[in-house]
């Protein structure tokens, strides 16, 4: 076979019985799940949903309408089955595992977290910095080590931080220069003068630096739980796996992870277009097009645990369906 | 217990462990299955795709790239599981079933057909009525008797018919009103000119009679295939359970169903926007949003078949999801 394996993905699609290109999307993603398995019958069937908690020091300035306790109250919830998450994840027969990356207070003693805490909470990034170099550089290895060892043709990944939001608006304007005033958004429930709020603070805590590398960004401004997930999305991206992004905070994740390495965007499927307003413009940055619309805005990777069943059908329609040969359907006239 | 249950119901929502409406449609959709199903603990277990399947006399007028005995080619094609409506259905656990509603040509045999034949095609409707009034309530009748035996507590209805765009474009004109030229689309993948050309037919047709009742719209310019699925619509809305609408052919046939009983509208999913264009002037007609917009115009059910997770997701956010007081979670301060 001389031709390029992207030929004849593209034939292979092509002469599936359906009117040529009547599968819109689905054939996009059938494609790009192709070419990153490198085979014309690409598999889908196994997903695991990693949920990565921690705090953020820039809680401290008001800028949450949830009080930071939550954070920790929320993995309890994840672990005993009773969030949004676990019930889309059960749905959908995807695995789930909560990885505490840095929660506030205490160690959460728990047999099914997974303990990878780099710090009870970050620094509050307006006076100084979120981490340090080697915190920063903790999480990333966290995080390949996480994907490493999870199961699945395709990981998820899903995060939960009082303040977040907050926290992911600023490292994405350092990482890409858009203004910050069209990354910050309500979160939780902000009113306008919570926005503006949590804006003013914003500007001057990136006030504080001037242009940073990446690496220079993710200590800086990152959150222990986002940059974990960056260093989780490049080694699923290593592996030949299919990174599946779910809302802001996570495609501030994808971000910075693409800021580390380009390479890491092709296996990048972004699963859900979140209500929280500034994951628009980051969205485009990556000329990424996500495959659901909800008016979701509520993390823990519950866009891409409803995104996963579409993955499936995409596979299934390249391994599976028949051919207008193979079938005896008559092609077009 | 003095509530309204539509106030239970959103109380219930509110009270899940997420911020206030920040799963944004899936809580629509919650909140529309728990009012079809009078509870506020519903639930989306199991569901079944039926595909109707008929030709069309318009045919003859050359509206389609594809010969008529594709049809009958497809029905083969689902039968033995080739079909991309069989590989979604899998992927998602989803029962199928195929009905001939009246394919051209001789009755094809086949154990796992349901015969439901009202005859060999619609009449050309360029000329006269597609079909006679006591077929068009003969496909009525079937419909609602093969919606009473399918099991689920959501059906879903799916099409095949060479030339059926251009039946639903004349239907969905004689029913609203709204212009031709806004319900005509490329169909399988007709060029301008054929567009232009199959705009023409229809204007011609259409000039042919003046002002329609929904039972006169349904016998000059129906299918066989359409009529009985809006059959299958109405008993589905009667029993209290959930109408899945797929693409462009399928809300023609919803709006039939709404023009025969308004009320039957609140028991109606939207699944998908098609990318056939006179389906996003239908949906507004109706004042529906789809769940999922993928660019696909395939119709078989497949939109449907991609959004059944999603009402699986909704019914057990409601009912699995734990609220903040039984998780022990802080609500906003």
């Amino acid at each position: 076979m001389t031709d390029s394996l992207a030929a004849r993905i593209r034939h292979t699609i092509d002469t599936k019985t359906k009117p040529l290109g009547a599968l819109g999307r689905i054939e996009q993603l059938a494609e790009q799940i192709a070419l990153v398995q490198g085979t014309t019958a690409p598999v889908m069937s196994v997903c695991t949903l990693t949920i990565f908690a921690a705090d953020h020091g820039i809680a401290d300035a008001g800028v949450s309408t949830f009080p930071q306790v939550v954070t920790g109250q929320m993995v309890l919830n994840f672990l005993s089955g009773g969030a949004a998450a676990n019930v889309f994840a059960r749905v959908n027969g995807v695995g789930l595992q909560v990885v505490d990356a840095g929660v506030a207070g205490a160690p959460i003693a728990h047999p099914d977290l997974i303990d990878r805490r780099v710090g009870a909470g970050t620094a509050n990034f307006l006076d100084g910095p979120a981490m340090s170099a080697a915190q920063a550089q903790a999480c990333l290895d966290h995080g390949a080590d996480i994907a490493r060892k999870a199961l699945g043709e395709a990981l998820a990944f899903g995060e939960m931080g009082i303040a977040n939001t907050a926290t992911a608006a600023a490292l994405a304007h350092k990482l890409t220069g858009l203004p910050l005033i069209d990354l910050v958004g309500r979160g939780t429930g902000l009113d306008d003068a919570g926005v503006r709020h949590k804006l003013a603070v914003l500007e001057r805590a990136c006030g504080r630096t001037g242009a940073l590398s990446p690496a220079q960004a993710m200590a800086e401004y990152g959150g222990f739980e986002i940059v974990m997930m960056a260093g989780a999305m490049l080694e699923t991206a290593h592996a030949g796996r299919i990174v599946m992004v779910d809302g802001f905070i996570a495609t501030a994740a994808a971000t910075l992870a693409c800021a580390l390495e380009p390479g890491c965007r092709a296996a990048m499927v972004f699963a859900h277009r979140s209500h929280e307003s500034g994951h628009r413009v980051l969205l485009a940055h990556l000329g990424a097009t996500p495959l659901l619309d909800l008016d979701m805005r509520l993390g823990e990777g519950t866009g891409a645990l409803l995104a996963w069943p579409l993955l499936k059908a995409a596979a299934a329609m390249m391994s599976d369906m028949a051919s207008f040969e193979a079938a005896g359907v008559s092609n077009r006239d």
